[in-house]
């Protein structure tokens, strides 16, 4: 009988095009379905829990595969982490029901868009958070963010490119903290548009430099230019960090 | 007339063959002069407060040269960092004493060795901590670690290789902290010998593991053979985190 396994992992995106298997290009996916194939012994079809671009990281993301493999679950994780490079770890894996699907199952996401403010910047976070040598005030930040929380029509900020049925998601919380000099953007929906959180960023910096009021983002996102929002943000500093699926699964500590 | 420049950086040293200047290899010094040469106008020779190895970073390292250039010391972070790569940036500079010298004055030193110590690796820390899956108490390695404290010679926890008057040092502290699963070895000295804090995280995870325990270490470095002690630890873990000179530099935040 076929089992549905699932697999958190973590990753760091500097060196990989993406999640999304791509021919000619190093994918985060297409490394792990080759790590996989070698473990159960047959092809296997990823699938994710949604697209990361190039260079975005994930504390944490959701993938599976069906297999007619054996092999017990708990052992996954260390027999294709030996298969794996090291800037992607399986953390878990559990056996799911047979209609589980990482990215259909999936009812929230959390993403965390990660700054680096000040004055010089740290060799240590090249390519891990978004370098910022102007002093961002994080209350009128913080205002700038909460203008996104609610069911909206986001086409204002993201990027066209791929095909959806509909621009409309529901943001539950979106609102930023300080921690010295790292400044932390968390965004949860229950689903995500091309560039969503880099666009968010990139117009709620606006609004800390003063090229946008907090009170603009409503109308903006009314008139749903992109134009009118900020720019994309960098993706180094991008981490998919948190996930909710609609059946309890056994894949987070 | 000439003046004494001092310069603190820190550095990412995963792509340097470590800090001093080598044919056919990039180091951090090499870089470092360069980048100089070009914002002062003439060819500089740094002097670095320490070698650091191929792979070792440093949170806080310090470095020397003597200029007739007249651009203000203010000014010299923003002017050198334009011409460095990112993983190495200049924090501070501050025109030091004649007489002031990165190694010479410098008259304590501290060293940090960070150990990544989960189940399962962490993609993020992949040049940046030693990865150790086993359970480590860190109860006991704070017993090992004191034991190196005091004024000692440490030819049994030293690589051979380059050529020292003496190999007595003076540690003034040695020890271990946990952060969830970060483990943190700290030790200050008065000097460092080649390879010495590596072997002495070799020689506390010996005993962690009990290949050791605490009360050899003693007699081991009385016997001042190599050999008794614990294994180099690899070079990504380890940090240079903190210099103490003999007089006032504004070189620290």
């Amino acid at each position: 009988m076929e089992r549905n396994i699932a697999l958190s992992l973590r990753y760091e995106g500097t060196r990989y095009h993406g999640w999304q298997v791509q021919k000619n290009a190093v994918t985060v996916a297409g490394t792990l379905e080759a790590a996989c194939a070698k473990v159960v012994g047959h092809p296997v079809h990823l699938t994710g829990c949604g697209r990361t671009d190039a260079g975005v990281h994930a504390m944490c993301y959701v993938a599976n595969f069906r297999t007619s493999c054996r092999i017990p679950v708990e052992r996954l994780p260390y027999a294709l982490n030996t298969h794996l490079p090291e800037d992607i770890v399986v953390l878990k894996a559990a056996e799911v029901s047979a209609g589980f699907n990482a990215i259909g199952s999936c009812i929230k996401k959390e993403y965390t868009y990660q700054i680096y403010n000040d004055r010089v910047r740290d060799p240590f976070y090249v390519h891990r958070a978004y370098f910022y040598p102007k002093r961002l005030d994080e209350t009128l930040m913080q205002r700038a963010a909460e203008q996104f929380i609610g069911t909206h029509d986001f086409a204002a900020v993201r990027s066209v490119g791929t095909d959806v049925r509909s621009t409309v998601r529901t943001i539950y919380d979106c609102g930023v903290t300080r921690q010295g000099k790292l400044l932390r953007l968390r965004v949860s929906a229950n689903g995500f548009l091309y560039n969503m959180v880099r666009a968010i960023t990139g117009t709620v910096l606006y609004c800390a430099e003063g090229k946008l009021r907090p009170e603009d983002i409503g109308p903006i996102l009314d008139r749903g230019d992109r134009s009118l929002a900020g720019p994309t943000a960098p993706p180094g500093g991008l981490y998919l960090t948190r996930l909710w699926y609609e059946e309890e699964v056994d894949l987070f500590d």
